[in-house]
């Protein structure tokens, strides 16, 4: 039977600012417009998982284990930051959700011992987010 | 042409209470927490077909149709009841979102007669939702 | 300068059955319909806040301060609770929306020392909420 | 590795009407019941492109590129018109959901240079939305 | 005491087109622009009732009798209606939210027997929305 | 007859960074906690404007002239903004949603011409919003 996906919201405020050191000014500008600068969202983490039921608790995974992996692992580290400058890891890449995905997903998916990492959603602002099913 | 998917969203509330009888009343309360008490939401249940659309209609499915399925089938049933007590089905299982979807999915697909059942989704609080895709 | 007003939300999940002792059968049921059985909801508690603006930190309220009131007087007692068995004050009344709203008035006005409460808002389900303003 | 998919949601307003000139007065009433009145929606269109990461700028699409093609060839179009009267593409078809995401994947898909067009859904109502990934 | 307010949400949807007979073509496109052609919306009314909690019932009015109310006179005659076209009030009045609000509110603020009508609110877009506190 | 209130709303995205140079890295570390980092929001700004229906276009206000005053007064001033580095009025003050409703009162308020300026609401995240109803 295949086995039924559960999924949970987390929510974090961060800041970036985009820009890429080996392009001009002027380059920077025009890529990245506004986000040239220094600003923020409120981001909302969808952290999907997918398994069998457990018959004794109904249940796929336990949700205050995956909160615990979650927040001390993502949420804790995004909340209140200003990403590009205080997370090592993107140091040398943009801040934008692709990255944020990636990064989220690598440090998510190996501590999930009950079911699998399915997907994680990233939405960045009311009309804009991005999915992302791991690298494969 | 691969078939779009129609998803029409429909409301009950409910009360449930989770409890294991094999189980010492320690790791009830340890397992399920605050969930070892009666307690209730407000759920959303959408469900979604798939199907060629109609030329004539310009539809996949007729709604009033799949309203009238759902609604008799799952809705009605689960609206203002007691889960785990009012409902056959679930003596013996715990009334989590995982059971409930398969459940439903029994009520609900073999009546269809226009497009298949492709999923179900069961949104249980602002932040936790469940899929299922059937039991393959 | 008129104040201006915060609000917070605050999320619950409880259980609920209306039921008038000295009423028949007959008539709890034409009254009440289904509310007459135990069900529930995700109720949202919105807790507005109406002052003026310190000048040191820029806030009417500290919201953590805010949060520890509402949290251990209302959200802790509700969560997770059959409303009219659990809480004592809801003896010989219905666990409607507009008592609940009278007990959370009676529990977070008092305590609240920075500002005074302005209103209480308490969302039953997606259609219905209720607002209450305080015994004046 | 498997990429990203980023969805941008956008907004119109437009009015429809139901009607199947080769049936009879009574047939079409029976079909399509309140629908073969002129009514209208706020639509939402989610339009999602699925693709590699630039690294230079930690994007997978350009989103105001994105944004020119969806607005100039479906948003400015369907906006505030009366769909089957005022769009060539419906002179024969019904108005539907299903129909207009497979003629706005005709206007958007080809013109998209950065990834590829993997999903649109239209979300007609508060409880309705239609979800398409293309002719294949 | 100073008395709760509850409100209701319900659905319609409906399509109008804005003009005004006594001007000339481009004042009409001048002032009107896109409204100028019939389109529609998916349009919430909020109705909000305020009245002393009945202590038998532990409500300040029964939502049932509220909702035969308002759809009967209110939801039923604007749902897939041409508001301007369809609804013999509007003939002379332009369809807009402010007029749709003093049209419902004679509608339904005299077939109120518990509690008095408080507000109206006509959700319009998901960015435009219209409060109406009655002639006073 | 008491005057409709229509309320239209527009979206910022803005970084801010609270502190008191006045007080000491403990005080301002105990006060503002995680808000004395750099972080930022997705704003959502609630403008209301009450008056008179216009009897011949139906409203209350042109939405194209609110909508042009509020986007070059505060709008395009916030977006991609760091508050309070980079606009003036926020020098020695802190960058609170309290402090944001003042300044935008009085960037909007001056130059409404139809109807009057009733209510600002900035929505700060999914569960916090203040109103500010002007100087009085």
């Amino acid at each position: 039977m295949p086995d039924p996906i559960i999924t949970k919201k987390y929510h974090f405020c961060a800041s970036h600012k985009y820009g890429n050191p080996y392009w001009s000014e002027e380059k920077n500008r025009e890529v990245f417009d506004k986000d040239y600068n220094t600003h923020g969202h409120n981001y909302i983490l969808e952290v999907s998982v997918r398994g069998p039921i457990d018959p004794e608790s109904g249940w796929l995974v336990d949700l205050q284990k995956l909160n615990n992996i979650v927040r001390s692992k993502v949420v804790d580290v995004m909340d209140h930051s200003q990403i590009e400058l205080d997370i090592e890891w993107f140091k040398g890449k943009q801040p934008s959700s692709e990255n944020i995905l990636v990064w989220a997903w690598e440090e998510i998916a190996p501590n999930i011992e009950q079911g699998i990492l399915h997907r994680l959603r990233l939405v960045e602002t009311h009309s804009i987010h991005t999915d992302y099913y791991g690298p494969g």
